[in-house]
């Protein structure tokens, strides 16, 4: 067991097999020291995640440690950058050496596949809850963003949306599924792919975009407000999983499904929108993944979520709010 | 008062009053979006600060706030970087309208006084803790690292070391001083001036530089292991401020104003280490302030502590450690 922490960071966290050559000094002085390559822009991101807020206290560690990276890898997804350097703040009730091998083989499984370096961070004592701050490039002037759909664009989703709250629902509810299926579900919410390399492939096409971790509802409701649009969203076309449409009816009667796929969140697929002319493009450029049109931006203001069959129905939850309003 | 935290983030963050021209994209994306100028590299330095650890639960927010940013700008300081742009997260256990206020007015205090821009971050619901992660430039190779003292370098401090340990005391033990003593000493532990133009100052002639946050003895000893060498620091040459050498028996018989000033931390001034032969450009390149020789590296390991009358004197407490040991 460390007795410190700087040996904390020694063991656990100074040992990540990714070695940029941006990287001018890492781990292990006041501050790193980084190069960005002419014509690229800096793209940050920074979020956290608070036991018993973003999940529970007795979550397994490599999740949480794969989680803390992944939710700012979408971020980065959604701006259309290549993600580079990470920097983590670690608080922990003590230094566990299970928890924290744990949470360290979880943060860079994950940094590994993207070839993201850990560069700096801060440890300390207190309650669990972990910062992360993600770093990526973009070509000048070639990032997304959320403020610039415009009427008349398509919407688009990439992936599925629903396993994550499936997960949590299965869980919380104690839900007798088939193992199988439950396994699925649960990689969806503790291990989500993020979709960095489609984040990229997007830039130049799609007009906004957004990532999908407060739900779609609430995702897109971001685009309209920034942008200044509204959107008629076809509720019934949210695409889902094939575990997820199996286990449709443990989630609810009726339009239950379409509610937790459309408002839950924690999917981390892409929501973006594109000129209606450039669909071919599109297909080119999201060639390997499945991705669905579910709506349309307009220029009356406000989000009209439509079924197939013409009725209006607006799922009742729309996204998860800290500070208790909608 | 906000009910959600976008409305939150809007109303307290938003607003700051540094709009530089290297900002793409500010608060509101995924990301934020910047730019670096030709010819420079990246520094970056992110700090926690965690309630019942660093700060105690009912300290003054003005505080928090600004100290949250000035731990940052003092390790930027260290490094010789320029601070330009901050991300914040904050996590707090309710949005309470005073906090934030205090809160939001102690961080763009200082942010605007070092022409920082808070450029993006993270707020939720949860036990009170706020990590700072902050940018700077410097020129190209310009940049101050603890790893590089060489044998017979002189050691030198910025300022005046131990008023914030010497705050802390009086807080904890109720000591009964001068009102305007005590007003001095805990603007030095609550507002601390972090060096940031001296730092800069110093890049090409200070040979290693560290921010003394643990403390002299603590922060000495990295840039010791990490530089491979020793050092011989002349302990009663550490430089107090007049209202500290007036409280001294405050503090305890003989020596203790000495461990205090040496080992407690928090004070924010810089360590760092210089060729004897350019003692005549440092008179130069830090006209404006105080600053002291108080010690030289060594080849043979170690620290040795040495009072004038040539007797050795290790000081009691050498630095704060999050996880247990010395």
């Amino acid at each position: 067991m460390p007795d410190n922490e700087f040996e904390l960071i020694a063991r656990y966290f100074a040992g990540g097999k990714v070695s940029r050559t941006d990287v001018i000094l890492g781990i292990g002085d006041d501050g790193a020291v980084l190069q960005i390559p002419s014509q690229h822009e800096l793209v940050v991101s920074m979020d956290t995640l608070v036991a018993g807020i973003h999940f529970l206290h007795e979550s397994d560690p490599e999740s949480i440690g794969y989680k803390a990276l992944a939710v700012n890898l979408s971020d980065l997804a959604a701006m259309g950058a290549e993600p580079v350097w990470a920097t983590l703040s670690l608080t922990i009730p003590e230094a566990n050496h299970d928890w924290l091998q744990g949470f360290s083989r979880g943060f860079f499984t994950l940094a590994n596949r993207f070839n993201v370096q850990l560069v700096g961070g801060d440890t300390c004592r207190g309650p669990l809850a972990i910062t992360v701050q993600l770093h990526g490039f973009v070509n000048t002037g070639e990032y997304l963003r959320r403020d610039t759909a415009r009427p008349g664009d398509l919407i688009y989703v990439t992936g599925e949306l629903g396993d994550a709250g499936l997960a949590m629902l299965i869980k919380k509810r104690k839900l007798a599924v088939a193992q199988q299926d439950y396994e699925y579900l649960s990689g969806r919410l503790d291990r989500p792919t993020p979709r960095v390399t489609e984040g990229r492939n997007l830039t130049g096409i799609a007009r906004s975009a957004i990532d999908i971790s407060d739900g779609l509802i609430a995702d897109l409701r971001h685009i309209l407000d920034a942008s200044r649009v509204g959107a008629i969203l076809y509720i019934d076309r949210i695409p889902v999983s094939a575990v997820f449409a199996s286990c449709k009816d443990f989630v609810g009667p009726d339009l239950a499904w379409v509610d937790l796929a459309a408002a839950f969140g924690d999917d981390y697929e892409l929501c973006f929108t594109i000129d209606a002319r450039d669909r071919d493009k599109l297909r080119e450029r999201l060639s390997d993944i499945r991705y669905t049109c579910v709506g349309e931006i307009t220029s009356s203001t406000g989000l009209r979520c439509l079924l197939e069959n013409g009725k209006e129905h607006m799922p009742e939850s729309a996204g998860y709010n800290h500070f208790g309003g909608q």
